[in-house]
């Protein structure tokens, strides 16, 4: 019998992609080399932009390591870069369905075992809901993946409202991921600081440009989760909640109090600390965090089991966080 | 007998700002034009930038304030927007000039109560430290407030590393306050958006700038102390140790653990809740960190003490976190 862990934060990159054959000039369309054993580079406009193990596509090594981590369900997104939002809408169309359909692929392979998370052309909103439509209806997938924002514009903004709704009403779940954060021209020093410094931040905006711009108020259904526990919100709920209630011109602004929105959100578990995942368990609630893990990135965390073990909370609030959490964001049937 | 709380972080505006001098056109200066009964209107390139209460410049009703706040010294810094790291520099020094000799008449009204940081025109590095020499050798101030960043590069950058290294040599403090933080075109909707969202990451980014730029390692003796609790640096934190950890890369860029370095700073204790300022006191030691209000802006916290005594901290405990590790900060006198 499987383990009953879900990560809802897992990264897929397909073995191979097709060739380009859009009709700009200069996109950077992705592409796979050969690098040392088990791994490929993933090569954008002719630069190597990761290196990459054969997990993000291999079901086999996948489940392999899944029982290492005593992870029963994984769910499978794409590695953020390939979300495309800076591509020619058509272009980014045609290489997310390509990804959607190997994501789909792989849950095939081991339906209990995988739930799949595509990528929409938020850049185009018609288009983003069709792909979307597409990826629960004819694929399968359980929801998608988004980023933070959509080329510089908060995923909070009024015009990204149709394609929340449409997820809400398809029962589409929606995991929010950063990628090309803000502050990436305050970084200094070397050594992946985009990736490590820039990131909590740039998830906490995102997640407040949802409650400042009204999405969640008229999305009120949606299930929508996200990755490394949410980054900064954490720190940035309780100064927004200060300010609601000492500010009139915040009360004027949002509805309900900002803490209320957060019974609406899930968040995963990856922040690398046990003091810091015993924090965002105390200000969202047990019932608001999932396992996530990264795998299988670099820094994608080992023990995604033991660190919730290691918080030595009730059985139930254990279950709820290793499984019940991200089973009720993916809408699974009940275990 | 005064009580013995310090709060680190507190804010004034001169009463009055003298006529533009200058040589340039279209100089974002201050001026201040009365408002309702106790305030005044803050007008910068003929706009109201905020209405300020006379608290601002009156040691009268601070010292009344600090009275019911139980606070028996206030360091005065500057509103953040007087910083002035976009004016010329020499409008930025005779502006500045004006703030610092405000500041340090304030203190002289009662020395035993105020203590001042001024602000350095840091847009040109050699007039900041000459500035600094100035405020701290002629008008006796303790040290001055410095942005998270001067005009979009980040503190850590290594330009600024003489004036960090002037800091330490003269033994002045510095308090680090975000302005004009980044991520603001990432913002939606209204009310506030800006000061509310936008500040806890961008603050997490001027400290994760001083360790990943090497400031703290060539100026290990600074006292320097962060607004608002270090903003998100508390969620970056984990996240920079576990990469450090994890990739050899982040540990080849970085000399120590990043947690290390936190035993260099002070973080105030402006987080809003019990539950952040303790998960805080966790994260960074309950040696680093001292009371804060944001007086006497809308946003301030009524009753520091208060909060800090909520914890039920044993009394050494709170002692240091209301006075004692200001106290080191601002390298007073042991009382």
């Amino acid at each position: 019998m499987p383990h009953d862990g879900i990560d809802i934060h897992s990264h897929i990159v397909p073995k191979v992609f097709p060739p380009y054959a859009g009709k700009s000039q200069a996109v950077p369309w992705p592409s796979m080399v050969p690098a040392q054993a088990g791994h490929h580079h993933v090569m954008i406009s002719g630069k190597i932009y990761r290196t990459v193990p054969d997990s993000c596509w291999s079901t086999s090594v996948r489940l392999e390591d899944m029982e290492r981590m005593r992870i029963g369900r994984q769910v499978l997104s794409p590695m953020p870069e390939l979300l495309s939002y800076w591509l020619p809408p058509e272009d980014a169309t045609a290489l997310l369905r390509h990804v959607n359909e190997e994501i789909a692929a792989m849950v095939r392979e081991a339906p209990t075992r995988f739930s799949g998370l595509g990528g929409v052309p938020l850049q185009d909103v018609d288009m983003a809901i069709r792909e979307l439509e597409y990826g629960v209806r004819e694929l399968g997938l359980a929801g998608v993946e988004i980023a933070t924002h959509i080329n510089g514009v908060s995923i909070g903004a009024p015009q990204f409202q149709p394609f929340f709704s449409a997820a809400q009403d398809l029962g589409a779940a929606i995991f929010v991921h950063s990628v090309h954060p803000c502050g990436r021209d305050r970084l200094v020093g070397a050594g992946a600081v985009e990736q490590i410094v820039a990131l909590p931040g740039d998830t906490a905006l995102a997640i407040a440009s949802l409650i400042t711009g009204g999405t969640l108020d008229r999305a009120p259904n949606l299930r929508i989760a996200f990755g490394h526990g949410g980054g900064a919100f954490a720190m940035l709920l309780p100064r927004m909640e200060h300010a609601w209630n000492t500010m009139p011109t915040v009360k004027e602004a949002i509805p309900h109090a900002p803490r209320s929105y957060v019974k609406r959100l899930c968040f995963d578990s990856l922040v690398y600390d046990r003091q810091t995942l015993r924090h965002i368990i105390g200000v969202f609630g047990a019932d608001r965090v999932c396992l996530g893990t990264d795998y299988p990135f670099q820094i994608y965390e080992r023990d995604p089991s033991g660190s919730v073990e290691r918080l030595e909370l009730d059985q139930a609030t254990t279950r709820m966080l290793r499984a019940g959490n991200a089973a009720r964001f993916l809408d699974l049937p009940a275990a």
